[in-house]
């Protein structure tokens, strides 16, 4: 998805709200925001907008020189979900469909992403687990499951630090021999790193990479080889998110399934659903041909 | 009021918007947003967020030609308050305090505003007046009245188009003959200028004069000397909305009595009230001095 006139004056939301997050001190602020008027003045539209996440992130980190300004904020997040976890295994369990329960509550926790919603707060987590069993889904359940039963090799590219413990609910429903779990390869805003996947417990769970990038979506010009070759090799990719979606969603045959909730007005128009839609969405042609029912 | 970093991505919204509404060219919003980039980016904090705003629209004029883009926009909100004003004056005249009601609906009318409110209707407006009989007001109407019971000559500063049309109401309670109503010198937003004062009747009413200027605000450096001449000798400056505000706001010495919805955090947090309270604001010194009750 390219980068649209709107996503401008968010880009300087979140760059604002991200540096004051990582650095105290009003001239930092400042010194950012003058320098990002320059970056996004010359930025090629036909980007996708977590490239310039990607700049942003860089720019706040060489600011800072902190390599991890969201080292406590992640942690924060893991440890609130990972309380709520027995939970909702127990949840789960007990419900009439496990696999659907659990595609709902991994759609739910991509809820935690301070990209989208600047007042994220660990407390909100709760609230949004409610959500899960009843908002609407624009897709199909049963096509996914469809879709994760024929496939051999699949690929679940995280997103981040709180919502990999509900990738992990989702994941334990699946057959965990089959999944390789990637995560970003440096910290990138609030995404989930090895140290996060470690953290959670999914490392134990099935074989986890990282992709080798900063990028908080997935470009794969960007990626290490070895991700790179375990994408090219997938059966199926289930991609959680919206900077997932941004930047994978303009690619022609690759079996992608999206799982995100529309968060951004430009994401929502872009997908054809409502801002706030729980989303399950298949990439093009190449599921279609080889499934015909995703 | 200076211009704060949360200004910076608002200054984007309302100019995509703008240039949106004034030109229905995709490369027109581009050029311009990619001009501001560096406008925005050689500007001086200092400064108020009104005279970004006379820039940012300055720019939409000169790249779509048009003198005044929002010349059908504010025809439609003059006709809309104009259709209500004969009941708004029966409001007036059948309510306990007619001076307060008066008050109350021309501030409410201060929410007739583009630059705050993106989604702003016409059929929003009458929303709007039924909140103005009970929302909660920061500062005196009592103030206000005695002030305005003391003062010889009046300024008063008018905002929106529409708007212009609550501040009618409010004037036909006030002694005609000390009242000067003051309009923008030339075509900025949706600001009035004197062809509005015309078209909803208030240059019948009192003496209108322009203030020569096109910041959406008053910068006195930027104004007529034959306003600067008012201004200086009025015993009481009457400023609606928050451009006004924001521009007069760090003036000493001036007797000036803000009226205006708080509808931007910034300006709420500077006021000291919450975002969407009505304000009767008394600028500093000089009123307290010469009257101690406002």
């Amino acid at each position: 998805m390219k980068t649209h006139l709107d996503c401008i004056p968010c880009f300087f939301r979140q760059a604002l709200e991200a540096v004051r997050q990582a650095d105290p001190d009003p001239a930092a602020h400042e010194r950012l925001m003058r320098e990002l008027l320059t970056v996004v003045r010359d930025m090629d539209l036909r980007e996708t907008p977590p490239q310039m996440g990607q700049r942003i992130h860089r720019k706040i980190r060489e600011l800072t020189g902190d390599v991890d300004p969201y080292r406590v904020i992640k942690g924060q997040f893991n440890r609130v979900a990972l309380e709520l976890y027995p939970s909702l295994v127990q949840r789960i369990e007990a419900s009439d469909d496990p696999f659907e329960t659990a595609v709902r509550l991994a759609i739910a926790g991509n809820s935690i992403d301070l990209a989208a919603y600047s007042g994220m707060t660990a407390s909100a987590v709760t609230g949004i687990i409610e959500d899960a069993s009843h908002k609407p889904i624009t897709g199909s359940i049963d096509e996914l499951r469809d879709a994760i039963n024929r496939s051999g090799n699949i690929l679940y590219l995280g997103d981040n630090a709180g919502e990999i413990v509900f990738d992990r609910l989702l994941i334990e429903q699946l057959p965990r021999e089959r999944i390789t779990f990637a995560v970003r390869g440096r910290p990138v805003l609030n995404d989930a790193t090895l140290a996060d996947a470690e953290a959670v417990g999914l490392t134990e769970l099935v074989d986890v990479i990282d992709n080798g990038s900063d990028v908080p979506g997935t470009i794969l010009e960007d990626c290490s080889p070895v991700f790179r070759d375990r994408f090219a090799r997938a059966d199926l990719i289930i991609a959680k998110g919206m900077g997932n979606y941004e930047t994978l969603s303009g690619m022609d045959g690759a079996p992608i399934v999206f799982l995100l909730i529309a968060k951004c007005p430009i994401v929502a128009r872009d997908l054809g659903c409502d801002l706030g839609t729980y989303v399950i969405r298949c990439g093009r042609e190449k599921i279609q041909e080889e499934s015909e029912d995703c």
